[in-house]
């Protein structure tokens, strides 16, 4: 059945009918597996497409609407990354031409989501930080330069809120009227079309090795390499106190000491999808391996939580009690960081024992 | 040998002639056990007390005056808490005088020490997470009211840095002026006169119980108590993130959830002291037991920390940048709070898996 190889956590399994099935199991995969894969996520983008547009995917997101979006990241990701691991198999004009568009598109529709779980994120830290609710009650206070309770320490938290409100809410506006150009604009029109045709047709390139595990394999090597250049050890000793080095450093951008750790993640997703390619239904590698995946979410999710807190602390004008709770945070979610990077390493360990 | 009661990291270990020896090893210890224990170390007493005088204790420490004003604390410490323990087998009126004396002297002495330690820990921390020294250039910059920089994350550990060694070194110099009129005073006199009769003679209780081992007994059981109260799964369990919980709360106080692990850190003190009267020497128990201890000092160390950087960000009229690098410091601290936790922890499971 073609909606084994969705992925599990996937609430929109229902299956359209006339897909092609999946090959009988057993036997070594052969690029039919891949050009199947290809076909349901291909099916399953333009499910979502035609649901987002149903649920009023126009608006500020209902639900359904904020699922839709979700599946449409997911199986455009899927299509991007399979082609991506599989290329020599697939006709290398069309891989070039789509990947990089699926990627745009994917990162676009992104943006939204993540400002809104970033915000989330930090409320909900400045809520167990404080003991309190830190809604904003007085949203422009702030802005028009408020200086009372200067010194104060307890509004820090509200205040902080807010100014955190302020901006990411603004920042999710811009990223909703962004990804609502996209899906409007020609350039979209284009991929979606070429996605059309894959739902039927999948371009495999002429001549290719039928096996797929060698390419798997080196997507798996790929991920084990990169995982090997981690700083695991010290990753592994608890409260190591690494993540927050030079957290006052000058540099604005993202700590540059957590890039290894996004390149893991996308890698493992990588040797996710082809797993699924591969073993159709969830290997047990996969529900293994989930933890792990699970944890360099978390990873990303704090480092940029983290980031957001700092960029917020850079606001002018700002009262010092504001600027301590942001310092407070900023360092919690770092914190946060390291608690992942922990997290990684153990279930790394697990899995590595598990495989062996 | 007298000097075997000493505490084995003590520096000044020459032996005054003249000193009662210890009773012969195997067998029930006696109260002749506790009364060699006291006269050995009110002996210390009196040597650090003239070695402070010798070495300038009037003025800015020099080491040797800071080393003679630790033994004077530690013997000081040691009288107290085993006349506390073995308070039955003293004379009551005796303890009910001296120990208060002794406690007050520790603690008035202890103070300045204090104040170089804290301010010491967080140059160091600041230097940790902005990955210059923090050492202040322009220490009068911010009592001024300079705004430059304004919203600069940059100057901000620089110029908490300069606040932190202001407050700091103004708090010490005072627990320094304190310590000298202490050491000045008639009740200070009054003290030492105690001592020095203790050196020679113990005032122990008429028809006192012999065997010290049930009162020791005593000891290890509040110290086990205390533990089995401590919150020690949460501990064991790394990120558990209980340390920074409240920490942008009003209360300006240390945070309350320390205060049973501060309780520990003094029971497990008065357990090795007791310890020490009971074996003479160094027990295994009293070596297994300092990696507890010294994660109870470094928990003790780091929550003070994290309170002195709370309170500096409370200073009137910071800018907020200093504001920010001071949160992010104290959230750095109460991490280490949390990670002294987990040590003590570990630790103290190891320590009962080896006595059982």
């Amino acid at each position: 059945m073609a909606q084994q190889h969705l992925d599990p956590t996937d609430s929109t399994a229902g299956s359209p009918p006339g897909l092609p099935t999946a090959p009988e199991p057993g036997g070594a995969p052969t690029a039919e597996a891949l050009a199947c894969y290809l076909r349901a996520q291909a099916t399953e983008f333009l499910r979502a497409l035609r649901l987002h547009r149903e649920t009023g995917g126009a608006g500020h997101g209902t639900e359904e609407s904020v699922d839709a979006a979700r599946a449409l990241r997911r199986s455009a990701r899927r299509i991007s990354g399979t082609a991506h691991t599989f290329r020599p198999l697939l006709d290398e004009t069309w891989s070039a031409e789509l990947c990089p568009e699926l990627a745009w598109l994917s990162g676009t529709l992104a943006r939204e989501h993540a400002c809104q779980a970033c915000l989330e994120r930090l409320l909900l830290a400045l809520h167990r930080l404080s003991g309190t609710a830190v809604l904003p009650a007085q949203p422009t206070e702030e802005a028009a330069g408020g200086r009372t309770d200067r010194g104060n320490l307890t509004v820090g938290a509200a205040k902080a809120g807010a100014l955190l409100e302020r901006q990411l809410t603004l920042a999710r506006t811009r990223a909703h009227s962004t990804a609502l150009q996209a899906l409007g604009s020609a350039r979209f029109h284009a991929v979606a079309d070429k996605v059309a045709v894959l739902a039927s047709d999948v371009p495999l390139a002429p001549g290719a090795a039928m096996d797929l595990t060698p390419l798997a394999a080196a997507a798996r090597e790929r991920l084990t390499d990169a995982v090997a250049a981690l700083p695991l050890v010290t990753a592994g000793s608890p409260y190591n106190a690494e993540a927050l080095i030079h957290g006052l450093s000058p540099d604005p951008a993202p700590h540059p000491q957590d890039a290894p750790w996004h390149q893991v993640r996308l890698l493992l997703r990588l040797h996710r999808y082809a797993s699924e390619v591969l073993d159709g239904t969830d290997s047990s590698a996969h529900v293994r391996l989930s933890a792990a995946g699970q944890a360099l979410d978390r990873h990303r999710d704090a480092s940029e939580a983290a980031a957001a807190a700092a960029s917020a602390a850079r606001t002018p004008r700002i009262a010092p009690a504001t600027a301590y709770a942001l310092g407070v945070l900023h360092a919690d979610q770092r914190h946060e960081v390291e608690a992942a990077r922990f997290a990684f390493q153990q279930a790394w360990q697990k899995q590595a024992v598990g495989a062996g």
